[in-house]
């Protein structure tokens, strides 16, 4: 950590930074320049973390040195991590496509939907059960009966299931058929739940807050991390922006940069983002080519009859020519498509 | 709701949105301009809220009539609510100084502070027991053992004590010592939470969520006034900005247009907002001024020694002139201060 | 134009807007539904516009319903345009590629470049003569001598310029040179420039203001085009959010919202966005996939001596290998390359 | 400038640093800590400014150590500066009062106002002679008639005049009528029209942009100061965010962060942050009571006939009471209103 002290910081000043870094075991080493003072602050990480010396006389501002995660970093591996599990490889060169509807609805809805996207090549199947609403009003999901329907989507086609849990007094149910537990924008920064999933040790992909810096979706993955659960998907789905013209604002700069900061698979989700159907493709083929490690992309086979976010749902029946366009745009990125084992 | 269509749209397009609407057992009201066409869907609002007719051929865009929260909006009242609970009374005409630590940490501590809330006049003490973290790695509150010095807190001063729940399975706890229970901004739309702080009936205060719109705000008031819980204050604590030079950036403007979408109380933090104590004074002065109808405010006999959010705290000693002065600016504001019972 | 009333709204307050819209020659269909009355305003777009109704007693709210922009609105041509200038095509299927230096500092530098970009088969050649800094100390261009090098260089490679005018008083000797008169971010939101260039009948490329919403972005073409300059190209260069660990975020979903609302090209700046030369590969073919009609990007024979922005240009000797990866990412999404005449 | 090396930077990357940075002349003092290696880069401002290191191999990231503005750092004066001119004390502790209409429309409307600003004893006129506006087919401003109004209502009352400058070729005619020449939002980063009010040497307000950093804001003072005219003052009028239920965002934590950044004046503009008169009031309060050093606000006397900005502008008649309410809040910071002298 770097103290970087005011210009008119006085020596009184800084020698008292100096022994406030040294009280908690660290060691200060302060360069007076011409103009300012700077003082490094070495020593454990958290210790140190937790002088706060921001409002200390005389500090014009701190600045970190050391990422806060660790476990998520890419230092950590030192390359680009392959998760193995339910019988399918996310990350590394491999390009992996999920597909299903936002909510489950049906019987009906969730075995055709399911079996258009295992003929397609599907990697996992996602279909929400417990739905977080904005409103207390609208429809929230249908809960185990929904579970249920998705074990039997999963038996039928050995599809693996991703799933959404809210609750982490739902955990139990939704262990019983999630391969992987999804985590909502809206619960990135719920860190109960991050923790009771990462000592479930199931796979999560843990989707960015609407306004989340990656710095932070890296600490909520820290969080699972921490409890020894390896198996972590990070998914960028949209940011709040100053613009209206559209729901959110895919941030697919985040991609790129992400693969440089940890070593952990890189999922995008065009449909949120978007919340009409007729972006989905261009957003997914752009996703692809910036070098996502898959794609998480909602479908309907009646997107107008959806009880939720219907008009962002593609056309279950233009599903297998959209992932194979998708798919080219991933192998101009260099990634070729996870085949099921 | 209305419907504006495309200039292009087709005669086919718009009576397909029509039958759309009358489908769910709405009314449709197309009008035909010279250059558009708009169409007012007229029914229960739940059903048409469903109707996501955004992606329909045909549709530029759909505009909301109504407001999507009904028990929180000032329509309800039609009068700023007052609301009475442990002895005090909040909202109205009333101006209401929350303080108290960040994190409670010692018994010493808590004590001390309390005495001091209480001497100046404060209405109620606040001091975190469960504390929501962004690193894994760091002190994550003192848990049930900071809710017992909370209690003696209170047996001490007699005043009512606000807390952090962050984990629907601390509820119980919690609600031995919590006169209010705060709902912090990362869990604004914890739905499953806020569902069951309305069910407890205890009064609360919510946080609004880095990013959130006034609208997602009072729909999380929503979540817990739907169960019958009438007790809610709302929070400005700061929103996210490009802005580098300071934490959050506090929203003041916040403050009037809630009072004119809600009747409930508009309660202001500037401690998260700054992160630095020397703007706290500056930024309570303008809350009380901009008619704010309370303060939430961290205070610490030893910032320096803090354990979490030191900088920020103002000095416990100061607090009395500091209360002072904020009163002064609510009495400009019209604003008497709300002196316990 | 709809007017939306407050739920408590008067009857005399609703006929003081129907009054006020009549005031001014348009007409009012007030229509009143169970819990709020919207009043319809139709009328001359400039008329309706000027009524300023947001702050009349009992209005909750105003929508428009016609776009404010005109000549770039997608409805007057019902297709995309391909505009035709300079011996190239841009927009409708073409695929543009733009490359040159961020500044002209040598002649060396300058001539290199150019014959690197026409040899990879690019359609335009870019270099600011006038370059707008952050700070007054910072190097400000070569001006007229910078031109002079362009001019220069054109002579020698054939390529069309693009050019950056930042001051209408230099508009004159920026038209001996320039094929395209570069708008910059900062600059596209001054009117008097817009306006200058519109009447100079010259190309322009506008660059989008770093939080100018789609709308504002149209609108200042609109001021170009409104002086009978039709060819006008948008481009995309990073928006501001909150988001630190990059320079901007690139808006890629504002290419096929904006091919939506308008029929002008759109050419998006990867360089600029990124401020890193590691991210601009990846954000390129993202570009290409996502639809753009073209691609501005910044190269440099020796990026480590650049004066100006030298992290974020790609190495020139890379640069062939570069422009055939994009290509094939435009290909993908239905363009073909624009080759010169 | 702090150079931080990534945790995998070879021994020959971190040479090649120290060498680019000796190569200008400057200095560097690489310190190796147990994770990461941190290069002090010490000399000649700009000369390290302009070595663009961060796309370096094994370079992390690079921090700033001096401010990038001089003449506006705070560090310059010490104290907080007093400005004087046209009879009037801007800054310091004094408070300003700036009030008039958006728009200059008739004589009438030009001279009432002007009254009624002096009888409240108001310290400057405003109003607009050139307008800019978003759309080309609005009204544009009386261009240099309304300037001629704006010099007849200055000699009936006395008033110094604050007008804006959009285009560096009206210079002439606005230094005819102008003590203070307004620099718009859109127009903060329009450098030559900076530069050419410096060299004019007439005092000017400096509006902040929509997304401008208060840096940046502080680089646009820099860029007249330089130019040796020592009278700027600053201006917050509201920040573009996500929320939609206000125009924009009025920063009200910029005006303490911007007095410790600088000894600079800085005034508040509520009425285009609010775009609602109804908002002006509490946001005035508020204004004055974080400290700022005065108010520019917009009054008409028929608001609802106004061509421009109506729904923003207080009632003329309304004006003495709303001054008198945000002196007190002034005092509340400790200001004294700026008597003419």
């Amino acid at each position: 950590m770097m103290i970087i002290m005011k210009a008119e910081a006085t020596e009184a000043e800084i020698q008292a930074v100096v022994d406030r870094i040294e009280s908690v075991g660290a060691k200060a080493h302060p360069s007076r320049g011409a103009e300012v003072c700077v003082i490094g602050a070495i020593g454990d990480r958290e210790h140190v973390a937790r002088l706060d010396l921001e409002a200390h006389a005389g500090v014009d501002s701190v600045v970190p040195i050391l990422k806060p995660y660790k476990l998520a970093s890419w230092q950590l591996a030192h390359e680009r991590s392959t998760l193995q599990f339910a019988g399918r490889k996310v990350g590394g060169d491999h390009f992996t496509m999920i597909a299903g509807p936002c909510t489950v609805e049906t019987r009906d809805q969730v075995l055709t939907t399911a079996r258009i996207v295992r003929d397609a090549g599907g990697a996992f199947y996602r279909g929400g059960a417990y739905k977080p609403r904005t409103s207390p009003y609208a429809f929230q999901g249908l809960g185990q009966e929904g579970l249920r329907l998705l074990a039997e989507a999963k038996a039928e086609t050995g599809l693996p299931i991703v799933t959404e849990l809210m609750d982490a007094r739902d955990l139990e149910p939704v262990l019983e058929v999630a391969d992987v537990i999804q985590v909502g924008a809206r619960n990135m920064q719920n860190y109960p739940l991050l923790a009771e999933i990462g000592r479930s040790n199931r796979p999560t992909l843990i989707k960015r807050g609407l306004t989340a810096t990656l710095e932070e979706l890296l600490m909520a993955a820290e969080y699972v991390l921490k409890e020894g659960n390896e198996n972590v998907m990070l998914c960028e789905r949209g940011i709040r922006t100053f613009e209206t013209a559209y729901r959110f604002t895919l941030d697919l700069m985040a991609v790129p940069v992400l693969k440089e900061l940890t070593h952990l698979p890189i999922i995008v989700d065009p449909s949120h983002a978007a919340g009409r159907r007729d972006l989905v493709g261009p957003l997914s083929l752009a996703a692809a080519a910036v070098g996502a490690d898959g794609i998480i992309v909602e479908i309907h086979p009646e997107p107008d009859e959806a009880i939720c976010d219907g008009p962002q749902a593609l056309r279950a029946d233009e599903f297998a020519a959209y992932a194979e366009r998708v798919e080219q745009a991933a192998a101009l990125a260099g990634k070729v498509v996870s085949a099921p084992a």
